[in-house]
């Protein structure tokens, strides 16, 4: 089963920016280990928040994905300019009006 | 800029999976209107929950679709389903590391 996680990450003030540079560069290891979108976005009526949609091919997918070396390296180099204001929730995909 | 909107929908007790079956039933019109992905989902810690995430050409194209027939059909079909409990958000994808 796919697998969904969305998040809202807080950003140090005036940060924000700056973490959704690094959250969009180009990753060549994310696709090959099972990840099927990253979207990261913002809403301007939240300036300190970063939003992502992540769909995976499995929860173990997404799970094993945090501990790459690229995957830790990333969230050790945002720690700084996170504000440590998280939400969003996580859950299996059982279906879709668009695909069967 | 394309659109995510993301949330969760509480159940009656008893009435996930008829919610489930209702929202994923397949829709010939999503795709036209701009409805790039639509994935229904659950997580057996929150019996009473569904959980969607949408991806949208655009914010107008997500907004235009709350007033079309068919959704407006559906939003009344799936009411008597609902507990009243809503969460999620919503935003603007400004990037991802997997395509540029």
């Amino acid at each position: 089963m796919t697998f969904v996680n969305v998040g809202t990450l807080g950003a140090q003030p005036g940060k924000r920016d700056e973490l959704i540079a690094q959250l969009t560069r180009p990753s060549s290891v994310l696709a090959d280990i099972g990840c099927l979108a990253y979207e990261v976005g913002a809403d301007d009526t939240q300036p300190d928040t970063v939003f992502v949609m992540e769909l995976w091919k499995s929860a173990e997918a997404h799970r094993a994905s945090l501990s790459l070396p690229e995957v830790q390296a990333q969230i050790a180099e945002a720690r700084p300019l996170l504000s440590g204001d998280f939400g969003g929730f996580r859950f299996d995909v059982v279906g879709s009006p668009l695909h069967h």
